[in-house]
């Protein structure tokens, strides 16, 4: 363990102005905040490696044995006015990491290796962090296999989507880039029938036929999925009460997951 | 429709310092924000009174059927600088309302007045406006009859749990107060059959067999439902993937009512 007491210490850069960056990207790294995130960061489940660990002087003791398994990872320790300094705003739980991404694949590599029998999630244009991080936390307590996400949704690894998700984020393989329509051909090409959830879908949950290689497809919340790439998917529907026909779409995701992970 | 130019302007006194007020509590006040929540405090499905309006002058013109329904409610209209001063940060939507709660009535009053057969959902100790939020939003979405929280639960007609459940909090009936045994009393005394929602429950939710008044009893986040309390009701389990057994709550009672309006 590394005592910093002075918030400009160079060794502590990466942990500088968490919120401006979080705004403008950190390229190849990310934050991770909280002990469960941290313990899932430092896991054997986790696709990413971390690079370093940053904590206030009180939560060392009762993170001891975890940050014991932690190897040859630096741990920063800091008294939590300084953490605050280097931070820019409050860490209420004293617990923050810097990660470092496994390499990108595209959607067609990631598919490629799931097993016959697989679940996955394909997001288009949802750029809410608590709905991706939302939908993450569901695909991991359903064992889904992947999380696919267009350009236009956000980060799975931007630092609230990780807090949201509950560090699913951290181990569910995901793959983010391209269009709605590059993840409908991938999917295609890959053996998947995807069911594109929506309020107007031809099928209810109930009624849709799992295939050994399912994906459910999910919009933001809004606008929905594009009528276009509905018209080459086959369209789900939750039935809902008259005159509120409204659910959150981290909640779709968790009710069709429950649904095709049972029926499977 | 009133003009208001002063921040000080006695007539729109509720508005101002909303964000302390929140948490000082209002009495009998509330406050609703946004054009969604505003349509259905005004609407015929609203539970409670809608007293005032204030609203930016640039949302006029898009408003004006909705405001023509308003009847004798005053609205008033300030620009968007005399409306942040008078709240104290920035409203991005430009539209404010206050409510008068509806009289309270407690959980038996509640439950005699529902029909015979009925799906209501109870919450224990759920203090995360976002989460009570998120609950009345599906209770909505699948027609749940009421909503039940005991006293340690947050206020349904908190700003933020009003704005999360898009309103749904002001027209699905709720009551509110006493501990969760008098909550589990007050069920069995109206003829309900209540399912605790636990990791650890007896059956699956698929085995639950809906009776014709029946409750999904949730607890907080972490803790979960006492165990005195699940010992005396039918515990029952969402099945999850080994080693990430964690749904969020609102996400909970979306599976389970989803679940259960289908099966009743």
């Amino acid at each position: 363990m590394i005592r910093i007491d002075d918030p400009d210490d160079p060794r502590i850069a990466a942990y500088r102005a968490v919120r401006e960056r979080d705004v403008v990207g950190r390229g190849e790294r990310f934050v991770a905040e909280g002990e469960v995130v941290l313990r899932l960061l430092l896991g054997d489940s986790s696709r990413h490696q971390a690079e370093s660990v940053l904590i206030a002087e009180s939560r060392v003791a009762g993170l001891e044995p975890l940050l014991g398994a932690a190897g040859h990872v630096p741990i920063y320790v800091a008294s939590p006015a300084v953490m605050d300094a280097i931070v820019g705003f409050h860490i209420h739980r004293g617990v923050l990491a810097i990660g470092r991404r496994a390499p990108a694949e595209d959607a067609a590599a990631l598919l490629a290796r799931l097993p016959p029998r697989a679940l996955v999630v394909a997001l288009v244009g949802v750029s809410n962090h608590d709905n991706v991080g939302g939908v993450f936390r569901n695909a991991a307590a359903f064992g889904a296999d992947a999380v696919l996400l267009d350009g236009a949704s956000c980060d799975p690894l931007y630092r609230k989507a990780i807090r949201v998700s509950v560090g699913a984020s951290l181990v569910t393989p995901f793959a983010r880039g391209g269009s709605g329509w590059e993840l409908l051909d991938a999917l295609a090409d890959a053996g998947f029938t995807t069911f594109a959830l929506s309020p107007s879908g031809e099928l209810t949950l109930e009624e849709a036929r799992p295939a050994a290689r399912t994906c459910v497809m999910l919009g933001a919340e809004g606008p929905g999925l594009p009528h276009a790439l509905m018209a080459r998917a086959t369209t789900v529907r939750i039935p809902m009460a008259h005159g509120f026909d409204s659910l959150n779409v981290a909640t779709t995701s968790g009710i069709a997951l429950y649904r095709l992970a049972r029926g499977a």
